[in-house]
């Protein structure tokens, strides 16, 4: 239990100074709870499900969802990552984490070992820890960029899996073709070596939340042996529903074993199945997002304020978090600095990157503005960073 | 994999069928997946919480549900069992199966054993194993009832758990108040000589589907150590949107901590949390359930006609599965009889019960009807039973 959330104990020392202050007064830039609305698509799918007259309409289906959703979603990843996908392909899931736990399951025998970029989402060292996998972690470089040297040089004989979070919570950082391209030429020579194939995992529920024009490169079109895990929470401002899915590349060997296995643990891990509602409404959503320039105008805003305070970070590319250097050595300490101010973020020791400190800007505008009304005070009589 | 479940195999059996002579010559009692549809007032809530304008309306709430669904079921059970319950001893959850999971992943050390009586829904036996558990399985007696003396000598040093279920699946046995005060005592006495408690986990999801008046005893009442997991599945027929919750007695030793661990279980095994829309609709349905006269002529119709036929079971008392002895030894072979009159039934091997055979009656009056045929016709010839 102590190992449990630095994000959840933010929020809540957040909700703590909420109470005392009112809520109008705590700028809480501690969860990645989107305050972009869904897209109006969504709500109008929703209400023609709901009104749908269908027997079993909240009964059991098969418990990687129901076809016509699969189907729905292989054609829209199948085009989107220029592959030949199936349903046969793709499981809907109780969100990512419920994706990334059934697939961890799926592929680790105990003491597995699954390599994670650092700074990481720390929930993926529980997700690893509960199919008896061992979380081995590998700095990113300091633009938050692959290391691959490093990677290669962390792949044992042990190593099954490589994990990736990209658009990356909490830095933004999204990896370009080169590297995908890199880690993918890394993997099949290292699989080569061991004589069986080591997997890459990507998360990218931040996928379709990118600024500039930027692409996510495909993981799926890159390397054999890849699997997507994702869901609508970002892409559509669903987090509380849990709705996601895995998508498997269709090359892989086993391919079939590897689904079947996932089907199975999507069942006996408890979840089922996916909610079945909400996998009747985002069959219809396929390539529908939030609009994401709101969250582009939010982060120019937020890093313009924070540059010219001398806050340093590099920009995001994508979701939105915005991972800073901590203007004292201890994040920890200079977070709390800022909860003095009653802005509220979370040390990057919390995310295996201590030194820097996570803001979620999916806020509104006057928190933003407020808080760096905060971060200036907070900032004043430190030095100067480079 | 080998392990998977008998109950999902019949079904796709039932699959294979179907397509083969037409879904209308096939008589598919092998899943429970209710055929009675929700309370008219699940489809008027739904509707109004899908119109409902409020902000962050499918975002993240506290792991543990929204208070005031917490609340809502907080009071209706605190009234049912007579304990005084408040939201704190309450967590919403991804169905039975999530709840499950997730207490028994908080209440578990590698090695620790559950006791289970069998026959029983099987998937029991990886849960436990998700969680690090040992599964020691303990018959009941001839009528389904518990074997008190049976699972008194089962207890070990290092048993942590007797789960039990009731209304039961496979069985439709509801455990009397005797009952539930005998396994009481026996768990008091058996945790005093060890000087720890041994918890009473109680998954009762077919609580609400009792016939004849039957009542079923509260397990909060009778033992201090004791956790409820339930769902919304069979009771408001909702199986697929995966709705449920876990409640513990206030009296616990340490209930606190034991709500902490499974609100962080819930959180890391990827649940996250119970889907948000579901949430807020069974918040305004408490004590609500489907027409279950409907359930009760069903098991009469498939008692009467069983019975005259020759076939050999306990009446079931709640639930909607019938557990029948098989005519032949072997209930494999003669559930493939079955299967060849187009009966699609699941072999009580699949429960940790061989010798029987399982129904879920859970299906239109024409398919109990036209099954009774098969079943006719596949005793010809078999010798009588007791």
């Amino acid at each position: 239990m102590s190992q449990s959330s630095w994000i959840r104990k933010m929020f809540e020392e957040g909700d703590n100074l909420k109470k005392q202050y009112g809520a109008e007064n705590v700028f809480d830039l501690s969860l990645g709870n989107p305050n972009v609305e869904p897209p109006a698509r969504f709500q109008e799918l929703l209400q023609q499900v709901v009104q749908e007259a269908s027997p079993n309409k909240h009964g059991y289906m098969p418990n990687a969802g129901y076809v016509e959703t699969r189907r729905a979603l292989a054609d829209y990843l199948g085009r989107l990552h220029g592959v030949a996908l199936t349903h046969n392909q793709v499981i809907i899931t109780c969100g990512a984490g419920g994706a990334l736990n059934v697939i961890l399951k799926t592929l680790l025998d105990e003491g597995d070992e699954v390599i994670v970029p650092t700074p990481y989402f720390v929930e993926y060292r529980f997700y690893v820890d509960n199919a008896g996998g061992v979380t081995k972690l590998v700095k990113t470089k300091d633009d938050f960029s692959l290391d691959l040297g490093a990677i290669a040089a962390a792949i044992t004989e042990k190593t099954k899996v490589v994990l990736i979070n990209s658009p990356n919570n909490p830095t933004g950082k999204v990896y370009d073709a080169a590297a995908i391209k890199g880690l993918a030429d890394i993997l099949r020579e290292k699989s080569a070596a061991l004589g069986r194939e080591i997997f890459l995992l990507s998360d990218e529920p931040y996928r379709d939340i990118v600024y500039d024009g930027i692409e996510v490169p495909s993981i799926l079109a890159a390397y054999r042996h890849s699997i997507i895990a994702s869901s609508y929470s970002k892409s559509l401002s669903l987090p509380g529903e849990r709705i996601g899915y895995l998508a498997m590349n269709p090359e892989m060997t086993e391919a079939a074993t590897v689904l079947d296995g996932a089907i199975l643990c999507n069942r006996i891990l408890g979840f089922v199945n996916a909610p079945a509602l909400m996998q009747r409404v985002v069959a219809g959503l396929q390539g529908n997002h939030v609009d994401v320039e709101v969250y582009q105008r939010k982060r120019d805003l937020l890093c313009a304020g924070l540059s010219s305070l001398g806050y340093r970070f590099p920009k995001p590319e994508g979701a939105f978090y915005l991972f800073v250097r901590s203007p004292l050595k201890d994040d920890v300490a200079f977070v709390n600095t800022l909860l003095r101010e009653r802005v509220i973020t979370v040390p990057g020791s919390g995310f295996g990157g201590p030194g820097y400190f996570r803001i979620a800007y999916c806020v509104d505008d006057r928190t933003i503005l407020k808080a760096l009304e905060g971060f200036a005070r907070a900032r004043e009589g430190l030095p100067a960073q480079e």
